[in-house]
């Protein structure tokens, strides 16, 4: 086990261990009482770990899945020689990660991944296979931190020194590997002295907000204020509020988008107070095949999430009816911005997200012919 | 003590004893696990009843208070027959009461009337004095109850059958004696089969919606569903809400509105989607002297509220920042219609607010040339 806290605030979230033979991940469910990084070599502790949300947010979860595949190949290699053998129990190994979430769609992609390049190593031996298997996560997981950088660098040519930013939910670096998304700027901001003034709502029911953002924020010595979620528009209306950046995750082709419950709300008294309302979204985030918001289903979940979670007793009657929604769909009227790692996009969406897409398969075309 | 749950749904939050000997409550401190009554005769039990909001909101409290000092005056009454020691020990008694929650303006303001009343009486001797008390302690109860009821008269005008409705915090019954002031409406409705379909705010950090306007309304077999405060953007694009309904705390001269913090956001949202937001205010909570709400001091309270109440463990890191101010102001151009006891009022507020108080006054004045 890795120590706890230890006074460095740039941690990442999701690493390989130095010597190459375990899963360094923060344990999120201590938090925020506790920062405790935690190895993992076990493939039962890795699979556990994603399945008790140890390790959570999808890209977080995309590269411990790519690290966690690498490891159980390393370990198969040990006593698997023959190739047949190895991609027999490698196979075996990526559907009992794969069961950990069987709906997160980042694990699946990563997972898919690995094994595509360990296929297409096929024929070279094992010990050949595996390398290929550690650059492939090494390269999953550095591509995380680069898209992220790079949306930090585009959303702070958005902001100014010494401006407040409200932020919804967590977007932060504890759901990616460094950086974050929506918290990318603000990091960065940081880094080079913008002493940005963050507001972080709580963000009922699971209060990411208060647990996570105001957590990971303050840990970085950012300036951040936690309030609830109905006091936004307190804040903003003493013009305390600059801009407001959150994540998302899911973009229409219309630019419409779907995120953390409250989003939409946020972005309305946003629009109502003036203030600039922008969305991160890595690139991988816009799904083309969606024409508009109206396209996204929104997950329902338990009531329990919001009459008996985190308390100590039930604090709304037991009978009755909640609705809870886990993600609201923000109109792409009221979206001044989306930050991506390829450039900050602008309205009218449909436009400049179908140039988008024609560059990303242009990029995509050039590198092919390029292989 | 009185039992508890007894499946009469047309409690009283606030009444006196049928022997006119007790106060008798609803121990809010219970809800919602447990609805109790109590009955309080003893001076140190009615103040501590208030003191640890046993009975709480501002028309509730007044009552209270005005039927104690009346069981002060029946106590005192039977060991001091001369006036003079039964004025002595009844402005003891009302300082004593008020200490309880001494900056709870209707507390004061029902003593002072109730010693008024007392001291207009002087000279008729002690049992008649007594008696003059207990007739003012039944009129303050039955005031509030008429203009609750008169606020539900007006405010179902404005609503149709089978709507849906959309309220935050608690302006319940569970604040006054009888259907509240913003639940008064749907409380007459549900008499007469409008059939309405409330969404009740939890309303963090103190989750009043949750713990009382979920309780009181499901009680009386309203349909009402419990959302958390960042779910009402989703709920409204989903063309769930035909109005919104909240009570306030104080409305100044120019229709600008103080109520319970996230209001001001609920009425942002309900503009953008183009649903009317009322207040329903009782013509005391028109602050006349107060020519907007730049002028109404918004109490900040602790931020342990938001980190701490409620939870098994701390949620948000003990060091990060809070700001928690108890009250939001909404604008007057944000508010569709005002429904006091005397009907609803509409923009502009200057003009007809100055309507009301002029009527207020001459109502006053002809009352006063009658006595």
């Amino acid at each position: 086990m890795a120590d706890g806290r230890n006074g460095n605030n740039n941690f990442d979230t999701v690493a390989l261990s130095e010597d190459g033979r375990s899963l360094v991940i923060i344990d999120q469910t201590l938090l925020p009482g506790e920062l405790k990084r935690i190895e993992l070599s076990d493939q039962r502790d890795i699979r556990e770990a994603i399945y008790k949300l140890k390790v959570r947010g999808a890209p977080a979860i995309g590269v411990a899945a790519a690290i966690g595949l690498y490891l159980a190949a390393l370990e198969i290699s040990e006593s698997a020689e023959q190739e047949d053998e190895f991609f027999r129990r490698l196979g075996e190994a990526k559907r009992y990660l794969q069961e950990s979430r069987p709906t997160a769609v980042n694990l699946k992609w990563a997972l898919d991944r690995m094994y595509a390049r360990a296929s297409a190593e096929k024929g070279t031996g094992v010990p050949a296979v595996v390398s290929a298997m550690r650059r492939e996560a090494e390269t999953i997981r550095n591509e995380d931190v680069e898209v992220c950088r790079r949306i930090g660098e585009n959303g702070l040519t958005l902001l100014k020194k010494g401006q407040g930013i409200l932020t919804h939910c967590n977007a932060g670096r504890l759901a990616c590997v460094r950086y974050g998304t929506a918290t990318a700027p603000i990091y960065l901001g940081q880094e080079r002295g913008y002493a940005f003034r963050v507001f972080a709502d709580e963000t009922r029911p699971l209060l990411q907000g208060a647990r996570l953002t105001s957590y990971e924020l303050s840990e970085a010595g950012v300036d951040v204020t936690l309030i609830c979620d109905n006091m936004a528009s307190s804040v903003m209306s003493r013009g305390w509020i600059d801009a407001v950046i959150t994540g998302c995750d899911r973009v229409a082709a219309n630019g419409d988008t779907a995120n953390k419950i409250g989003t939409s709300g946020v972005a309305i008294l946003a629009d109502h107070y003036g203030i600039p309302f922008y969305i991160a979204a890595p690139s991988s985030t816009i799904d083309f095949e969606t024409a508009t918001g109206r396209g996204i289903v929104i997950e329902e979940r338990s009531g329990d999430e919001i009459k008996k979670m985190w308390y100590k007793e039930p604090m709304a009657p037991e009978a009755v009816k909640t609705y809870n929604p886990a993600f609201d769909v923000t109109d792409a009227s009221l979206i001044s911005g989306i930050i991506t790692e390829y450039g900050v996009l602008r309205p009218p969406y449909d436009v400049s997200l179908r140039k988008l897409r024609e560059k990303i398969e242009a990029e995509k075309k050039r590198k092919g012919e390029n292989l």
